[in-house]
C-alpha cells in the first residue's frame, strides 16, 4: 500500500504513538530512572517539577515546570498523561485525591498516601493492621514529650510527621535536657512532630514490594542497608539472614504495602534486633535508594515493574540474576559543583557499574550517583562497588 | 562552608559540570541506546540529526537539528561537544577529516571512516591485510559485470560501493539476462557498484570489537545472525560453534577492527560455510543490532563501551552474565503508526526485556524494537524472546 492510497495515516501521525502517557512528580534521579524505563517500552514521559535543572532533565525526560503544590500546574500536568505517578511522598494526599476526583488516574493513590505521608499515621496504620512496628506517642509538647519519655524510656526518636528523609526530620534525645533543643530543630509548635521508641537494631533491612493495580505482585529479595550520619552507604543484596527471618521480613513488607492498598513500587524499611525481633520501620511509596541494585540484579528492575504496575500491566520477575549484589552511594562531601572526577580510575574497576545523576552542585550527603557490582558473595560485590566508589569525588573546585 | 562564603561558585555553576560532551551523527536507536550509556555516566549528549521527531529525541536526547552532509551544521555540532561520534557510516569521511583538521576529536576516525565506508574499498583494505573476504571486483559497467561473471561464476552479487544496509543496495544475479535489471535497480551508471562471488554460507555470524584509543580493546562472544529478506530477525549468543571456529571468528574480526585502525564499538559480520571456511562479510563503523543482547547479557554493553572507547576511558568487561542469550528484532509489517500493540501480552512473556524504540510510522521490515532474552540455551532464549515479538504489532489502523 503505497502513502498516497492512505490519505488518513498523516492525521494519525498527528496523534500520539506511544503505549502510554506516564506523568511523574518530582524530577530527581528516581524520576529519571523510572522515567527511562518507561520511554523503553516506549512509553511518553512527562515529569511535574518545580526546577529546570534536575537529574530527570539531565537525562532528558520532558518537563512541565511548575510546583505541585500549585493546583492549576497539577492539572494542567494531568491533562497530559494517562496515569500520574510520584517519585517521593512530599505531594499532598488531599490534592492527588482532588485529581482522582477529576477523572486522573494517580497510582499509588491518594488514599495509599495519605496513610503513608504523615508519618504518625502511617504507624497507626500499621498497628491496626497487627504489624510490629516500635513503640511511638504523638506529642503537641515538649512536656508532651517528657511525659512520653516516661512510658518509652531514653533515648527516645523525635520525628517529624511529614517530610523527613535521609534523617532529615529525626532527632534522638537521650535526656530531658535535650527535648527543648530537638524541639525547636524540627521546628515544633509550628510543624507536627511524635516521638519514637529508640529500637537498638543490630541491622536495618529493606525489601521492595511492587503491587500491581489488580491482586498481582513481587517481592524483591531482602537486603541489608548499611548507614552512616542517617544517610544509606552500601545496600547488600541478598540480606545475610536465616531463611526464615527473610521468609519473615518478606511477609511483614507484603502485608504492610497491602495495607495501605499501595500500587507500583514501594520501599519498606525493618530493624532487626540483636535478640532477632523484626520491626517495621518505614514506607516509602514509591522506588527506593535499596532497590538500585535491581537495574543489573535482577530480571526486572524496581523501575521497570513500578512502571508495569502503575500502567496495569503484568509484572516482571524480582529475580536476582547474581548470587550476591551491592550497591554503594556516591555522596557528595561538601558544597561544589557536580562534575565528578575520577571517573576513568571508577571505570578501571572491573564489575563496576557507574550511574552519576548529573546534579549540578553536590553537597556533604547528597546522593550524587551509586555504584552497583554483582559477585559471588555480597563481600565480593561491595568491595568492588566501594573501590569505584571511593574513586570519585567532586573536590577540586579551589576553595581559597 | 556556607553559600555566602562561597561567591564563586554560581560561576562555576554556569560552566558545564559533565563529566564529558559527547556529539553523536545520527539520531536513530543506536544513538538514542548510546546516549543513554553515555548520560548514565555523567555526560552531555548531543545528536546531530535533520528529523526532530527521532528515536533518541524520543529518548529526550538533545538534538542540535541540521543536515550532516552541511559543513556549516557540521562545524556548528562540533562547536558544542568534546568528541564526535557515529551511529552510522553515511556521513562523508572527507566532512570528518575536515572537522579533524578543524581541531575537533572525531572517533572513529575519518581515516577509519574513509577504509569502510565505500565497501569496494573496505573489501580492498582487509584483502591487503591478509584477511579472508568473498572474491569481488569493481565493474563500471553491465558489460564489466559479465566479464567479472566469467571469472566469479553464478550467482553473482551486485552491490553499492556506498549507503548500503539492510539488503538495500545489494541485488542477486542469477544469470545474464538479471544484469540490466540490478544495474538500474541500484543505480549503476549514477552509483558506483561492485560484484561479489555468492558465497554459499550456512551460518552467518557477527563479532563486536570495542578498541580504546590505546591498543586496549575488547571482543564479545560470537554470535549467530538469521536473517529473512535481508533483515536480521534474530542474534543467538553465542553461535553454536567449535572453541576452534570461535576463537577464529575473534581473531579475523579483531584484525579487521585493527586493519581499519578502528575506535569505538565495530560490529564484524562473517560467513561461515558448510566445510567450515570462514570469510568476512561486512564491518559496520559503529555499534551493532547484532549486539544489543549485550545491555542485558554482558558485564558491560556494547553502548557503554563505545562510549568508554571514544572517550578515551578504561573499557569494561564484555563478558556474558548469563549462559545464553537471545534477540529478536520487532519489525514493521506494513505503513501503519508506530503504536505498538499487544505491550501487556510481550510484558507478560516472563524474562523477555522489551526495547520500544518509539519511531511515529512503521514500514514493512523496519525495525521497531527488540527484545532480548536470557537462558540456559540459547534455544530456550530464543523461544522466550520470539514469543514475545511475537505479540507485538502495529497494525490495527482501519485500511479501508
Amino acid at each position: 500500500m503505497s502513502e498516497s492510497n492512505h490519505p488518513g495515516i498523516s492525521g494519525l501521525l498527528a496523534a500520539h504513538v506511544s503505549c502510554a502517557r506516564l506523568g511523574i512528580i518530582g524530577g530527581g534521579q528516581l524520576a529519571g530512572m523510572t522515567g527511562r524505563a518507561a520511554q523503553s517500552l516506549g512509553c511518553d514521559v512527562i515529569i511535574l517539577e518545580r526546577d529546570a535543572v534536575c537529574p530527570a532533565a539531565r537525562l532528558g525526560l520532558r518537563l512541565h515546570l511548575g510546583d505541585w503544590n500549585d493546583p492549576e500546574a497539577l492539572i494542567q500536568f494531568a491533562r497530559q498523561v494517562d496515569v500520574i505517578t510520584l517519585e517521593n511522598e512530599f505531594v499532598d494526599a488531599t490534592a492527588l485525591m482532588w485529581l482522582e476526583e477529576c477523572g486522573h488516574k494517580v497510582f499509588p493513590t491518594a488514599a495509599s498516601l495519605a496513610l503513608i505521608q504523615d508519618k504518625l499515621i502511617q504507624k497507626q496504620t500499621l498497628v491496626r493492621a497487627g504489624l510490629p512496628v516500635p513503640r511511638f506517642e504523638s506529642v503537641d509538647s515538649c512536656e508532651e514529650v517528657l511525659a512520653a519519655a516516661k512510658a518509652l524510656g531514653w533515648p527516645l526518636v523525635l520525628k517529624a510527621r511529614r517530610n523527613g528523609y535521609d534523617g532529615k526530620g529525626n532527632f534522638t534525645l537521650h535526656s530531658a535536657k535535650d527535648v527543648p533543643v530537638g524541639w525547636k530543630k524540627l521546628g515544633g509548635g509550628t510543624d507536627k512532630l511524635f516521638v519514637e521508641a529508640f529500637w537498638n537494631f543490630s541491622q536495618e533491612l529493606a525489601v521492595i514490594v511492587t503491587r500491581g493495580r489488580g491482586s498481582d505482585r513481587v517481592t524483591y529479595p531482602v537486603v541489608e542497608t548499611i548507614q552512616r550520619d542517617h544517610v544509606c552507604q552500601v545496600v547488600q543484596a541478598p540480606a545475610a539472614l536465616s531463611l526464615e527471618l527473610a521468609a519473615q521480613a518478606t511477609d511483614l513488607a507484603t502485608r504492610a504495602v497491602t495495607t495501605v492498598g499501595g500500587v507500583g513500587s514501594f520501599g519498606v524499611e525493618l530493624f532487626l534486633s540483636a535478640t532477632g525481633e523484626l520491626v517495621l520501620n518505614e514506607l516509602a511509596p514509591r522506588v527506593h535508594n535499596s532497590g538500585h541494585y535491581t537495574i543489573e540484579a535482577c530480571e526486572c528492575s524496581q523501575f521497570e515493574n513500578h512502571v508495569r504496575a502503575v500502567l496495569g500491566w503484568p509484572l516482571g520477575s524480582p529475580r536476582m540474576t547474581a548470587p550476591a549484589a551491592a550497591m554503594c552511594n556516591v555522596l557528595g562531601r561538601r558544597r561544589a559543583p557536580g562534575r565528578a572526577h575520577g571517573l576513568p580510575e571508577a571505570l578501571g574497576v572491573s564489575g563496576a557499574h557507574v550511574h552519576l545523576y548529573g546534579k549540578t552542585v553536590s553537597e556533604a550527603g547528597r546522593k550524587m550517583g551509586h555504584i552497583t557490582a554483582l559477585g559471588q558473595t555480597v563481600d565480593e560485590a561491595t568491595a568492588t562497588a566501594e573501590r569505584a566508589a571511593r574513586a570519585l569525588h567532586f573536590d577540586t573546585i579551589d576553595e581559597n
